[in-house]
């Protein structure tokens, strides 16, 4: 039975639960695969700090170059994350021949095109099941699965740490810098959660998964981000009554040839599957010309779901060494004639609007004159709590309309000696 | 560009369905396969009614083995549906060295063991992502997503229109056959909808999915069945009060060196993901050891959904053709040393009982104690409407309990004269 020689870059906590999983998996692999993987060595700059898992001390080195300059070993497996060296040592890796797998969502979001086409020409792999969505196999689903579709859209709760402080906010009432701080205690967000609640990560995965439902070279430049951290509990208590929840949405669409990619908080209605994504879970509903609507839903992070998928990417690389055929996706190859990215201004939308205002007579008629010239149109208006002379929060919700527009009329309407602060914008996604 | 011709056995519905599409997918199949796969036979036993689609009618025969035999054919797709003379054309096909492509999940839960040992003795594939789901991509999530774990249970609502009676009973407490009627006028119900009912197509499919999750031969026979014929307005609304929804669960389960499989109305919680699912949908709740629970939803039928899945099999031989490489699923051929399927009776699960038993004192008691006996311990109770002296309904919940156990428990209830009819029950999935 044929071996396969691989080696590792990276031994933190994902590479630590990889490292466990492969061993508890040799039998299935072999099984599947008809061959043996053997992990041959481990590069990683600490190689003092204990692991908490058994394995073979010996192949853990601090020389990265061991990795990816043995001539036996076909796979590597990139778990450093970040840009660079990242993209270094996968570029060098492929260059040497190597078949890679990565689940580094901000190197493929930066330099994807280029590292595609560099396994391409390496004849080699490039696999990144990991990278998005954890245990749940998107990847494959829209490279395999639902291959043959025209893909209109993807929504997708790409962040665990943001759905985690949504769910409980909509289900507590409390406040976003209680859950935030409630959620890093119990290892759900981050010292620093930034890069989560800002919806960074959430716009590297959107560019990884646009890129292959489109055929063309998206890059986190291209994709408009707005996180979390505006959202407060009002803005939770005044969807439920309006029948949505708040989720931060990664939207990818395709329409009148041109693309629109974007990270924000969105209102969807409690009927949409993707409201029933709750705590750290993930779910990626996509719409295809022929299967229609279809969502993948998981685990989005975590030792054992990352090695799922990583694993899937290792098992799928050994059957190709073994049986041949490559079955590359051409979607990532062939990114010429690529659509226009439609500028966030250009959207079209209904909106959800929040001001706070002095709680008087023809208020409301000044604010609906605004919009009115600017053409948008009210779908439905909350105001809450009468206390006369004093602010009360006043919400609005609009039928379709630009987003030019409404950031004109909103612009307008801040200047109003009746409103208090900057108005609060969510998009609605129906 | 190499061109990979292709035939089409069976031109009904789905057939009709997947020759316009494959038209309108001309494109996209060239751009990802780098080849051309061109129709050049279409055998149907109706080679004069019309079918309202753009087609070569040229290409129509009624004589199957001018496909089958044909030496220039490379693919096959089979479409006609039931064992015979399904099962005969597909060995044919394959012994022909055709690569095959079934939705046929009656011929696969049936005789998969000997097909897909044809198909690999022909080193040619046997491909049936339709078979299952419609477009959602199951197989292939369960084959290539999340090959790498060992999976422990799939929970799936398999059959749209049993979804789409419970859904519609649970939204508007109608009656089953109401919402029969009104199904089959719909076009979502068979005018005999005894296939769909009583649970044999999900049967069909959860023996599918089963024997790929476990490798081994699991078949049509192995599965319990029992349908939704029986669930009245009743059990709706007690469920809706204990805070469950009723599904039609095609469930299979690895556990203790056993295998179970078994297709019920089956009461879930609310909260899980399975609720969500509504209408005709599908979604197929699975359960790795690595990934944990990850669900695939979407439309489980229709002729655009079931040429998504036909279409990405045609798509997945094409590289196959092209490249080399077959990546077969090894555990649909490895079938030595299967677990035992875990007989019914054997089954440990908790239970909804429903009694109609005289409203008078030390009813509860008598009932409650008869449980006792039989070691089954009651989790909730309702009675509902007071009428001294007449008939009224009494739901029980139990703890977990063992299904002979109940069973013996009903026998010995059912003779009591304070009970009126055969006691109901339905079993429950936390």
């Amino acid at each position: 039975m044929k071996k396969i020689k691989m080696g590792l870059i990276g031994f933190g906590n994902i590479g630590t639960g990889l490292v466990r999983n492969l061993e508890n998996h040799k039998a299935i692999i072999k099984e599947r695969c008809n061959c043996e993987v053997e992990l041959v060595r481990i590069a990683d700059k600490d190689i003092t700090t204990p692991r908490n898992i058994e394995y073979n001390k010996n192949i853990l080195t601090n020389d990265v170059y061991s990795v990816i300059d043995d001539p036996e070993i076909e796979i590597i497996v990139e778990l450093i994350g970040g840009l660079e060296p990242a993209r270094t040592f996968i570029a060098d890796s492929l260059k040497k021949r190597k078949h890679v797998i990565t689940a580094n969502k901000a190197v493929l979001a930066n330099f994807g095109k280029e590292l595609f086409n560099l396994a391409n020409e390496n004849n080699v792999l490039l696999l990144f099941e990991g990278s998005v969505g954890g245990g749940i196999p998107i990847i494959r689903g829209l490279q395999q699965g639902i291959c043959a579709n025209d893909i209109k859209s993807i929504k997708g709760i790409l962040n665990g740490t943001c759905n985690y402080i949504l769910t409980k906010m909509t289900d507590e009432g409390s406040s976003f810098n209680t859950v935030l701080k409630e959620a890093q205690e119990k290892g759900f967000a981050e010292p620093d959660p930034t890069y989560d609640i800002e919806g960074y990560d959430s716009a590297h995965k959107i560019a990884i998964l646009a890129s292959i439902a489109f055929g063309q070279e998206i890059k986190y430049e291209d994709v408009f981000v707005n996180g979390i951290s505006g959202i407060q509990s009002v803005e939770i208590s005044f969807a439920k009554e309006l029948g949505y929840v708040i989720k931060l949405l990664a939207i990818a669409k395709s329409h009148n040839g041109e693309v629109e990619v974007r990270v924000h908080p969105t209102l969807i209605p409690n009927d949409n599957m993707l409201a029933s994504v709750l705590g750290v879970n993930n779910g990626i509903l996509v719409e295809g010309d022929m299967v229609g609507e279809t969502m993948f839903y998981g685990r989005g992070a975590g030792q054992d779901p990352t090695s799922s998928a990583i694993i899937s990417d290792i098992m799928a690389i050994a059957q190709s060494i073994i049986e041949g055929g490559f079955h590359k996706d051409t979607r990532l190859l062939s990114l010429s004639n690529p659509k226009k990215i439609r500028p966030i201004d250009k959207l079209e939308s209904s909106y959800y609007l929040r001001f706070i205002v002095i709680d008087r007579p023809k208020v409301m008629a000044k604010i609906s004159s605004i919009l009115g010239d600017h053409n948008i149109s009210i779908e439905s208006c909350i105001q809450k709590g009468r206390n006369v002379g004093d602010y009360v929060p006043l919400i609005l919700t609009t039928h379709t309309a630009k987003e030019k527009a409404i950031q004109d009329a909103i612009k307008e309407i801040e200047k109003l000696d009746i409103v208090k602060e900057k108005p609060f914008l969510l998009r609605v996604e129906e």
